[in-house]
């Protein structure tokens, strides 16, 4: 079968060596960054690449109507013309792509063209979601659901001790992003960076977590009392990217002049910010994910702890930001080609929770490739 | 006598306003800003204003010709420029504006037109350097010399907890600019915002002090193993400020591209700060000085403190960094003018410190104005 994935960045290309390493898939990467696409090549020559501008759609459609699956590892910006684009070429696909419109305008268009995709299918949102579903499924009611996450430099420099592999933008988007979640049942606004909390990881040490928008298509999908997501960084980030935004530095508002043109302090800061955040090639991260569920089955109280910590891989030189966002992906598209997920229409990925076999064959992939999710049951 | 004040802002307005109660004095304030004009003539009469852009040295020569003394109390970036001009003109003057430039550069021109002219007469630089100069005197060597200055408004604000009247621009060069200072008789220079240690004033409670640039003149006319510079700060603004600087925020060069256009971090951060560090209408401020001059007379350690703390005056509204920079200014004057201080060409405040009578002098006219300084004597 071939496939296309569309984006050969830094957790896209991981996606198409992984997905090259199976018999039954011929590989070709689509990007326009020459430099990403010899990396691929050099790394793995059997893989095809096309140097092309995905940024408009009726180029998509007509690239991927040559393919029978497709990845979508866009930029954010541009993730959901991309799927629609997908769909419309009739294609069963995965996206990992995290873009801000509701990707359930897609469904109607989905469902008619009969195809698959699997959305925002990375770690949380991503396999979270699903494991979160898997185990709610499991209660009559669910009390409480916990998510903390988070995607780390190993190395921790002064004063952010941040990095990574996507554009400062969208990681201020997050600290801006007024975060939603449910309290007794009801839904509520917090803002994002609030309600700083320590929590310790054996792996790591001891981190900080903050209220982020992260629950998205889980506040609609999953019914539970209290449901929080809070976002992992190394202690102090929150209160510098709050000071930062207090200050003003990430408005919006182009209320800065400079030689008479109106600017935005959020368009400069994202470039001063730039070379400061990135993760360098070879430099090792991790990726941190517990997730508590807690809920009453057969009148007993229940709590469930889901826990993933992994870490960059030198050997391979794969930063586990891909491992764990892209190797979930291409696990879940060998599942589709499987006819283990049939779901048609767009899929978040909790419905993949739904079905224990989906979860089985999840857990078993990604097993296989170093990234170990792990369950464990306390009454 | 005619005095012409040049610039009518919060500092030079309470100076005209002060030289005014004064019967010898014909007191007119130069500005370009009516809203600084119009506040002076409302609260006094008596003065006249001149509307006039400072900017073009030709004009104001032309303009201190007419009268008989000039304060120079304009922004610090056109500071030099305006003191030649008075200079040209031939007349005796103080200025308060703090500038870049080495006004030695200017002690030539003003011994050949016989004008006296005392520069930075504030507070430090002003009547701190004036008093470690008279103290030093007193001391047949001097060990130690450790200056602790700052200006802050009383209702701390996070996170920045700063407010001035003079622009970001400004505040921030203070913590950019290398700051000198002499250890073991040796010139060196420590960066700016480093060597934080906390203070505790009974007056305002802890601060924290760190080293900026603030010795100047002092590098040369008192002779020290050591002397150091520190500016006073609520507890935290350094690491805040230093922060900024590491992140880039705080850097002049051109590296950030808007619409195709080169623009610097700095011109951007001074912008947003702005609002931020504005010292509103009738809000509160302090300045706080404390030296040390430690150093040896008839074989004894002797241990000198010199202490100032002063407030923003409710009754005349005249802030605090006013009534502290500019009183000492227009004290100054007078004594230039009663003929207690003589020495023509350009005179660091230190050079009134080698006159007890001046000394004398300077600290009555303080005290009169509710501007304490004190000094004890510690064996």
């Amino acid at each position: 079968m071939k496939v296309i994935v569309l984006g050969g960045g830094r957790v896209g290309g991981p996606m198409a060596m992984d997905l090259n390493k199976d018999e039954r898939f011929e590989v070709t990467v689509a990007d326009y960054s020459d430099k990403a696409l010899n990396n691929i090549k050099t790394k793995c020559p059997e893989i095809s690449t096309i140097k092309k501008d995905l940024s408009n759609p009726e180029d998509v459609i007509s690239l991927v109507n040559d393919y029978d699956l497709a990845v979508n590892a866009v930029p954010g910006f541009m993730g959901f013309k991309t799927a629609k684009a997908i769909i419309k070429a009739g294609k069963n696909s995965v996206c990992i792509s995290f873009y801000e419109e509701d990707p359930f305008e897609l469904d109607q268009l989905a469902k008619e063209n009969n195809v698959t995709m699997i959305m925002d299918c990375g770690v949380f949102p991503g396999m979270g979601n699903a494991l979160i579903m898997y185990l709610a499924q499991k209660l009559e009611s669910v009390e409480n659901v916990m998510v903390y996450v988070g995607g780390l430099p190993v190395v921790r420099e002064w004063p952010t001790e941040y990095k990574a592999v996507f554009s400062p933008m969208d990681v201020i988007e997050e600290y801006i992003r007024p975060a939603r979640c449910i309290e007794n049942g009801v839904l509520v606004v917090r803002p994002a960076l609030s309600e700083v909390e320590h929590i310790f990881f054996p792996q790591i040490g001891t981190l900080e977590a903050f209220n982020t928008d992260g629950l998205r298509t889980l506040l609609k999908t999953v019914k539970a009392q209290n449901m929080k997501e809070k976002t992992l960084r190394y202690p102090g980030h929150a209160e510098k990217m709050t000071m930062l935004r207090k200050l003003g530095f990430f408005s919006k508002e182009k209320n800065i002049e400079i030689k008479g043109m109106k600017v935005s302090p959020l368009e400069m800061t994202a470039q001063i910010l730039f070379p400061e955040w990135e993760l360098k090639p070879g430099e090792p991260d991790i990726t941190i994910f517990r997730a508590i569920v807690e809920g009453i089955k057969d009148g007993q109280k229940i709590r469930y702890t889901i826990n993933m910590f992994d870490r960059y891989c030198a050997e391979t030189d794969v930063i586990s930001m891909a491992r764990t966002t892209g190797y979930t992906a291409t696990v879940a598209l060998r599942m589709v080609v499987d006819g283990v997920y049939t779901h048609k229409g767009i899929s978040p990925p909790e419905y993949m929770g739904k079905y224990p076999e989906c979860i089985e064959y999840l857990l078993k992939g990604l097993k296989e490739r170093g990234v170990n999710w792990e369950i464990c049951r306390e009454k």
